[in-house]
């Protein structure tokens, strides 16, 4: 039920919103990325501090007042006008209640930050997970905008993926869908952060594509081993970008490794792709920099195994706001949030 | 909206509903089964008819006229009583126009069946895909009835799979959601039906089964062997029950068949477990009656090969309703979308 306008109805609802602010908030283990969007979306600032994640709760609240309050005064915006909060936040939480139920990088326990930061600031504040909001970003503004149907998946220090359907995010008994990196591989026995052997992450990820140059450094010759000589233990510093550089030279290990990945997430895609149907597979994340490197042997991949009703038909593209797609999705999430429980 | 009631409040709801009849049709390639439920999806009466599905769609819409007509005189029921009609029906179908794209099984393509049923017998008529009602059916009444997020596998002649979250089938992307089986399965080469080599339902389905069977019986001691020689030609007649009967005498190529076939399941299902978080999987169809011999090797394998917060926590099940969970499917559906348009 919406309030009652008693404007004249002429300019009812144009007039109304124009004004409006919503701001987005993506908290990462090192920096927090606030942004100020206005009421369809459209990011107008953003401001970016260190995480400070040790601190704890109440002093996270007090800094993303604060950050509100200075990215408000620096882009000349009115704080009355700011109308709702979302955050996207790494860890387990309960999106309804707005409680952070575990967030190891943000020393919180079941701590209701949407309560305590909505207290301070007397507007609406929703919390998500922060991949499931980079997504809803990803299908607002981003690659996916005018599909009904998308498979997202972030790749970056870890991964995960989300499906929505008709702008609907599928969260799954207790909020846990989604963790997919932590699906098994056949015949991968890297041991993951998580305690399991052969999690897709391990491969697929940034740091699981070092993983992989590395290994097939040893035994092949390849242009990464004289940038990072294994013996003067300089492979530590290697990155995916590097893996990337390589293969734009013709590094056979470079290009091994990223078709590897590529089919070894299409494989992992396969059945999801088929019981979701997606319109596009949209790939987010810091790794989806390599671009072609990895969406070509991911979108052949699809297409070998599984009916070309499905792997034939479907979009696979890269995402389009890496870096302001979480913030967009948190604002414009919280909005719709906002608007449904009024 | 709902139509205003000028009838006393005292017996509004319970009063009016109480005598409401709700058709759900389940067709088949061989029989058309046709049940009458009360407001509440409880069966009342079942008709099962052959299909005759070379007669295409006239003749079909004629033929659920009568069977319908003649279930509620043999039920004892009054047809002006009956508020909607769903049907399950195998094939592409358009669920929200009524048509059927297409359906080989019964001569169908492009026909508007809802459409020209509902004006035979002016109630509203709902189509939907067989597998989604039958595991609509479950959500409703069998196995899953009381969980939020159900995963749902049907194993028969072929197999499918549905996601269903809080009442609501996914449907993807042109309502083709589900068709789990023409997946690609790494190092199977059997020949599938869809022109396509190595899907998971060459496997796990009831031909997979004994598909399997007849491979393994050639190079292993098996009591199949003797029950169903393969040099007099005998192995056609073998069945999944067969090899179900096998497996309870401890034949070893019978218990190799269902752990296989689960372990394939449950290595399918696990990117699929994650990604939509369920709070059980049902496994249905004619296959589902196999049992812990399916089920046992497919919790297994997705303890082994998702995280905990997955694998251990999801309940893996049979399907209660094997017979009826379609034609309940399709009558609650029917109302419930019903009752939305009104």
């Amino acid at each position: 039920m919406s309030d009652r306008n008693h404007a004249p109805l002429m300019n009812s609802n144009a007039a109304d919103q124009s004004n409006d602010r919503y701001v987005g908030i993506d908290i990462g283990g090192t920096n927090i990325v606030c942004g100020v969007t206005d009421s369809d979306g459209q990011l107008l600032g953003t401001l970016k501090w260190p995480t400070e994640g040790d601190q704890g709760g109440d002093f996270l609240v007090s800094r993303l007042a604060e950050m509100i309050a200075v990215l408000f005064k620096e882009q000349d915006l009115v704080l009355d006008r700011l109308k709702s909060i979302g955050i996207g936040i790494p860890g387990f939480l309960d999106p309804m209640q707005g409680i952070v139920e575990f967030a190891a990088n943000l020393n919180l326990r079941d701590y209701p930050i949407a309560k305590r930061l909505g207290e301070k600031l007397g507007v609406p504040v929703w919390i998500d997970n922060d991949v499931r909001m980079y997504m809803f970003g990803e299908y607002m503004r981003g690659a996916a905008a005018g599909h009904d149907h998308v498979l997202g998946v972030a790749i970056g220090t870890g991964m995960s993926g989300t499906s929505i359907n008709h702008g609907e995010i599928l969260y799954g008994s207790r909020y846990l869908a989604g963790e997919i990196g932590h699906a098994v591989v056949e015949g991968n026995s890297y041991v993951c952060g998580c305690g399991m052997t052969g999690c897709l992450e391990t491969l697929v990820s940034a740091g699981g594509i070092v993983r992989q140059a590395r290994d097939r450094m040893a035994s092949a010759h390849s242009v990464l081993a004289e940038w990072f000589p294994l013996e003067a233990g300089q492979s530590d510093k290697m990155t995916a970008a590097d893996v990337a550089r390589a293969y734009d030279l013709g590094d056979q290990v470079a290009i091994e490794v990223f078709e590897y990945t590529g089919y070894v997430l299409g494989v992992a895609l396969s059945v999801p792709l088929i019981l979701t149907s997606p319109d596009i597979v949209v790939i987010g994340g810091g790794v989806s920099r390599a671009g072609e490197r990895l969406l070509a042997p991911l979108r052949r991949t699809l297409k070998e195994r599984t009916h070309p009703l499905y792997g034939e038909k479907v979009i696979v593209a890269g995402a389009l706001l890496i870096d302001e797609a979480g913030i967009i999705g948190s604002a414009v999430s919280a909005k719709r949030r906002s608007e449904q429980i009024r």
